[in-house]
């Protein structure tokens, strides 16, 4: 451990956010600890609690353009201890590194969100607009009781954001190398397709299931959803589990399961696709096969932020910050932005690398934790000054 | 039950047999019984056991036509006790049926040709060629140590069969309305197909199996693989088992398993189809899809037996027993006269009728066992005086 007393105020926060073991969807005392550096500073705190998840949403301001920093305090599980070299909730300094579950994902953010927040109102007490921070302790579970409740909220009084920054682990291979401004949508099914069930000696009674959907399922693997736009690789369609028979090899299964999934690229200026629009023409398809079936659907929206003054905004602060230019990408799985995006035109991704998240011995360096705080507070002097 | 001292010795015979518990692969002194009655005949008996079964040849006479009787003394188990009206070791007659497991499949049948024989040899003590008898206790199991043990046994020392009846239960809805002169073949194929597994966020960097091998089912199932003959209808494939996927939603599994089954007319006149051409055919479709896959088949033989001079005896001589004109057919499942095929140009199959075969309170009408010892010693006047 290197000496405290050199740590800057924001390694310093990261540190004691780090300590606290907010397994998700536990908090641990973070929002609290949040709290106590942003009511001096004038913020009118929510404490807003559902089921067994803590939720913080905190402004200082009352008018336009509103800045929105989100995030969450809660971890993944460490995984086997021993497999760690340093205890994960023991914050430790080795060769430059900062280890400690949630290093990357995403307490150094948090603390970051803080201090550049610090900074900026004492260089600009009277800044115009807004700052605000939505913070959740339920990212990494089931996600039902954190920011898409919060979002029901706000949105319920009319509480629209300008900007929003979360602060997910984005970085690819040096920090500043990458910024999400979308994440696509993903639309499941359960897809149930039904024939007659019976011996396979007497193939004049049974309908095989598997035989009647392999030719719609060729018809869906050779369809072309869209072409992706300018944000979005094209929609993809996969099969994830595909299960039919009863296990004896005589007897022909009545019914076939298919589960699939669509990762896809929304609709922007008539590029993309949309639910109603995928879901349509997977009937269409089932349909023209004649298929007597069963589709259970589940939606998970996408979003997109298209380039404008938040992009524009962050991506100069990281130049200044970081000397790197961040690439836009809408790779990956889904993220909170998806659901602040309901009421949220410009939501951007931006913070650490995301190299060891999830992992053993998750880190940040400790060299690339200042540039953070300046990225934050470069965007807010862009945006708010 | 009726008084015994008014049953025939066909119904004796037989009550004899269905008192022991054969439970395959038991033969619970059945052949012994049997050899009781063929040793004072001069049958050369033959006791072949092999595994834990117990298999029986007797023959009569050294020169040809060889006409084999076969069948098996074991009974698939009886099911629930309580659910039978009487125990289904008790032989009990009422209301004109005589109840027993393997009353119908087949100890009746074995019970006639012992009678048949000894009425025919009484008659005709100086028939010409050879009579013979193969039985085995092992035709509801496994069948690997019964009648295809003793075929090979018989052919590896060269003794070929003209004529083969088997007692299976094939009448259908009145006691000889139907004779099997044939079976089709079985073949299986296990396919595994092999893709490359990865998250369904990342479609660029999978290959999904289930796309891959979908439109080779299409292709399987909409191929016509022969147009069936005289006595077969056409080759049928249907798969029984298709299973993909990891359980997780956001996988893309790295490989799929198929169990599939061809049900196959055997070539007659150079039409159906043989094992051979099966096979390369469907290594033809899935090489055409350049699929990378595992194959691993399963091989059961078809028999067929053209309308000739046993056809033409068995025929008239059901109708001259029961007054019904029976039906050729080739349907239902396998029987051991696909083994027996192998060293007899000419095997079929007739007995009492299958409506409660395998299934409780199994039971044959008494006044069809006469006919049935009628029809098979007509059989033996018609090929053997």
């Amino acid at each position: 451990m290197t000496n405290p007393a050199t740590h800057s105020k924001t390694l310093s926060l990261a540190i004691n956010l780090l300590t606290r073991r907010s397994n998700t969807p536990e908090d641990a005392g973070c929002q609290e600890l949040m709290i106590s550096h942003l009511e001096p500073l004038g913020f009118k705190i929510e404490r807003m609690r559902f089921g067994n998840v803590d939720n913080l949403y905190a402004r200082r301001g009352t008018t336009g353009p509103l800045l929105v920093f989100a995030g969450h305090t809660d971890v993944v599980p460490t995984g086997p201890l021993d497999k760690w070299h340093t205890h994960p909730f023991e914050p430790t300094i080795k060769d430059g590194m900062l280890y400690a579950r949630g290093a990357a994902d995403m307490k150094t953010s948090l603390a970051a969100f803080i201090t550049s927040i610090e900074e900026f109102i004492a260089e600009n007490p009277n800044h115009t607009g807004s700052i605000g921070l939505l913070i959740t302790s339920d990212e990494e579970g089931v996600a039902v009781d954190g920011t898409v409740k919060v979002v029901e909220a706000l949105k319920a009084r009319g509480e629209l954001i300008d900007y929003c920054i979360v602060g997910e682990p984005t970085s690819n291979k040096v920090v500043g190398d990458m910024i999400k401004n979308g994440r696509r949508g993903s639309l499941s099914g359960k897809l149930t397709v039904k024939g007659i069930q019976g011996h396979i000696a007497y193939p004049h009674l049974v309908k095989n299931p598997i035989h009647l959907v392999a030719p719609a399922i060729k018809d869906m693997v050779e369809t072309v959803w869209d072409n992706g736009n300018e944000y979005f690789p094209p929609t993809s369609w996969q099969i994830s589990n595909m299960n039919g028979g009863t296990g004896a090899t005589n007897v022909v299964p009545g019914e076939v399961e298919i589960l699939f999934n669509f990762r896809f690229c929304p609709e922007l200026n008539n590029q993309g696709s949309t639910e109603a629009n995928l879901k349509s023409r997977v009937h269409a398809i089932l349909d023209g096969h004649q298929l007597n079936y069963d589709l259970e659907w589940e939606y998970s929206p996408p979003y997109i932020t298209p380039r404008g003054n938040l992009v524009e905004a962050i991506t100069e602060a990281i130049e200044q910050a970081y000397g790197v230019t961040p690439e836009l990408s809408t790779t990956g799985g889904t993220s909170d932005g998806r659901f602040i995006a309901d009421i949220c035109k410009q939501v951007i991704e931006f913070g650490p690398l995301n190299a060891t998240i999830h992992k053993l011995n998750e880190c940040v360096g400790v060299a690339d934790i200042e540039p953070l705080k300046e990225t934050y507070k470069l965007t807010l002097q862009k945006l708010l000054k």
